[in-house]
């Protein structure tokens, strides 16, 4: 029998209704609280998905039926949310990033040190079925060493300049998608960090001081060079590749649509469907396969694949990137004492 | 909310351990009765799948727990079945073919007739997701008038001789997939079959009189022609393809894999993952759509989308293949009267 | 050094243009004649591709300084100017197909037998490196025992009606490329063929009694099945494959481009430059080719690798499609008594 | 009629040996003369080729039989010789790159100055009908502004030591074809670069204090990025791919085979031919078509396309990568004052 954890969704904004569907279809997930400290958002998600609204933090925490909490708000309460759920000793999974500084992390790292409840970030790319079963053939030795790893992201149009504005920057905002999913192929966490940015797109993106298009190389320590490549924008859709190169072979995702067939028509021979649109439609399976990660570490009181430490490296990683382009030379990311 | 349809599967054999997972996995189906005539085979299966074991048939239709029947018994058990499960007023739902006569088909038709319970023929193929994308793709016009449609069915190996021997021949026994898959793309029945046959694989069903590959051409009311290609064996995996060819363009189905990386190596450049193993892995998703479509039907008080009627045509045509291979002639298929 | 054939050129219609250039092209051809029976036709050609322009035959075969004669002129005179070339001593290539009646190839074939002169017949489609190259493959047991083969050809748009008439019908006009093809990778010949055929694009070419779309089965002595796929127009250009499948292994060849470019824009994602548009592009390397198999075979002393028996068993297997189609049943063709 | 050019080749090595043969197959050039300074040398490529052997530059210079050099000697040789043979009055192909040092670079720019012939530098792959085909789309504009360039190339083995001795780094080597392809396409040329390296195939290569592996980023004024990624070994052959970006759509070129078969197996599921060995097979064609736009040039009056001074901006570039990876920072390449 499956084991039900109920759970309490902190959010009601665009990452919340991410989960909230994906909760309701898990056999093992159960929405039993959907927390806003606006109770009026709180009982409009409710209303969509199920769940209890609620708007009181403590009364929460403090409920019974609540055996693990979704932190799905902004990035910048996220730390607080930690150290709240960690003190009140429930589970934690927490959408990425965990912060936009590595003093906050540092101090939801610490929080988590002192009640060491299971704790998972939302690096939901490495869920992805095509992405893991490039990492399988990776850990497997099917391309022997790797030497080079690349990654696209190019998504299909900028988003709104608030969002922009509160992203921290694209190394921070995007590029940490990649360099997360790239370190956990290869293995290894880079020495030193390149990186290049320009603004074409939307200008707006550039009067903000924050890049449109960047490309990204990190040195790692056994040599290997890995490659990443970021748009703001893309006019065929939602570019995501991903290229593993070994000495004894080389492995490519290819993108992904709605369906596969081949098409040829007087003005588009051998043509394929568009991509699947954005985030949602291309990691849909990858969001489910996240939580049912948590579920399963948490009913069988291992630690979630996520860590917080992972993070907090992924973080460090995209500062550097984002120094690198300012001060025009190679950054060696802080990765603290640890 | 879901309304619950409380299943009674029939058998115990191959197709059952198909759909006793499904009827599992569907929020809509609970699996009430697990029927064999013998008692242990039922008690094991209802001990893997759940539902009580059964073995009087009586009491099975009797039932007031029991809303509707699966029947995935022996091809030659069918019609007896759907006579039984009519009568008792449940609806029905059947794997395919419904039978190896058109004799007995009648003899079916006429029972559900007489007690019009809905009625679903389990032609997964029809609820495959890039057989549907291809067919609504020719609905909506995308190649205009279609002219040709082809489809590829190459199995991985030869069955075993007693499955050979009872399969009613290779045309009733898969070509009839193929040819009710096409015939509902093209919205139309050939009034005309030619079909050639071979044994070069498996010498044993050469003795039996079969063929392990054959090339059938059906040519429809409106002039267009369908190719269909069958083997028994093939080296490479399990083939399904499809081609739609109009006067406005064509359309292909690809083969599917379990993973779709590209993988480059000293020996392979540019290889894709082998194919899904055979049907159960190829078609898991059209089989579970398939019940979704049954309980859809059901639940909304509609006839269910394919038809006892499209098991009789298809298996007239069938019919009429192997007659013609006989014959070395054109053949037109046995409608009946309607 | 390369040895020069003299060549005089017999026509100045649509292939002799095809030959002209090519002939130019080749460094052991030399265009020494361009004869056509009215003297301004020949003049016309000969300021376009070099050449003295000659209208008397006699003048042409007892010319000293013809080496070869190339033959493409329309097909009901090829039977005669074979006769005359032949008895004339010189080595010819004719344009395919030989004549549209077995009694008049066999004549052609009698002429040949009395005077054996290198004779080759312009089947260019075995030229083609990538149906050689699938050809190889399969001598070379790359898909070991050959249990099936097919081949497509769609044609950008129906011929002017006057072509149509003058064709022989699409089996023999266009079909014959496929058989040839077909049986020449096979290494053998049908002993039974099966042919459907429609008009469904151009009412004109019914209306003459004959079909804009066919498919073929030919059944082979070894119990290989073939597969024939033509069609007078196709919107996506001149579609061209072969399939070969056997026990071990199955090859496919892909349609050719301009270029290979993979194109990606927001109405059209991962598409192909368009098709090679027709004959003349598609196959512009393989008339070439034929060429130097003659020019080889001539030099080298040696018989030429497509035959007029070739031609003769195509053409027999061609006229038996027809008459499947006519008869509703399988034909057995007429190979004659070799 | 074409113009001949009769053609003196200075030097017997390798690209001596590329020369050769693509000299002999134009029809507008003939191999006149042979030169090495080592007479038995020349003698041995005259007998390959024909030509006369000499090993007297001055008497090479001085033939009035002589139309024009092709200097295809070893590197650091490039410069005395474009010097002796401008001031001779010559047209001067010179298989690329110009030199290792921008100094020697100058003083060949100067000679070329004072006695301004006909020069052409050999950037081969501008040639390459793929690659050329690429740029042509890029240029009309298919897909709008470029904002992204990449390319890939891997060659399938380290070279022999004593060539990376000589070669001046694997920057000048090797990335300055990818350097000057990509500006060529972009039509800029970058005002800073960041460049990493490692060697992990082969630590003969690290001890010379070279890499063999290295990623690439060029900067262009117009914000453009261009990455470039090599490596000294490939198990799966000489990958060569480009891709550009730009707001209107991508463009991609393939990997390149004998044959475009797609090959089906046990073992080996829709799989491609292996890839074009190395440089020569893959860049036959465009080895070919430079000489012919070097005659075209020459026998036109023309500026041949690819000059001295794209010879010294890819020189100046790879220098800057060099350096960028030893300084670990960003660096503008030193274009001169022109």
């Amino acid at each position: 029998m499956t084991q039900i954890l109920r759970i309490a969704l902190m959010g009601t904004g665009r990452m919340a209704h991410v989960y909230g569907p994906k909760i309701n279809a898990h056999p093992g997930l159960q929405l039993e609280v959907i927390y806003n400290p606006r109770i009026a958002s709180a009982e409009k998600a409710a209303a969509q998905y199920g769940g209890r609204p609620m708007d009181d933090l403590d009364q929460v925490l403090a409920d019974p039926a609540v055996d693990a909490v979704i932190i799905a708000t902004p990035t910048d309460t996220h730390v607080d949310y930690i150290e709240r759920v960690a003190q009140a000793g429930k589970p934690i999974y927490c959408e990425k990033p965990l912060d936009q500084t590595l003093e906050r992390v540092s101090r939801a790292m610490a929080a988590l040190d002192a009640n060491p409840v299971p704790f998972m970030l939302g690096f939901n790319r490495r869920f992805d079925p095509e992405n893991n079963a490039l990492r399988e053939a990776v850990r497997k030795g099917e391309i022997g060493r790797v030497n080079m790893l690349m990654s696209w992201s190019r998504e299909p149009a900028p988003p709104p300049i608030e969002y922009v504005r509160a992203s921290g920057g694209y190394f921070v905002d995007a590029t940490i998608h990649d360099i997360d999913l790239l370190c956990w192929i290869a293995g290894e966490r880079p020495v030193e960090v390149h990186a290049s940015g320009s603004c074409m797109f939307d200008p707006q993106i550039g009067a903000e001081g924050d890049f449109d298009m960047t490309m990204t190389t990190l040195k790692m320590p056994s040599g290997a060079l890995v490659h990443i490549n970021n748009s703001r924008s893309c006019s065929y859709g939602f570019d995501q590749r991903l290229e593993a190169f070994g000495d004894k072979g080389m492995l490519q995702t290819v993108n992904q649509r709605d369906d596969n067939l081949v098409r040829w028509g007087a003005d588009r021979t051998e043509a394929r469907e568009p991509l699947k649109h954005f985030f949602l439609e291309r990691y849909d399976q990858s969001f489910y396969n996240a939580l049912d990660e948590f579920h399963a570490a948490v009913t069988e009181g291992r630690a979630p694949s996520a860590t917080a430490e992972d993070g907090r490296a992924a973080l460090a990683i995209s500062l550097a990137c984002a120094r690198s382009v300012k001060e025009g030379r190679a950054i060696a990311p802080d990765y603290g004492e640890s």
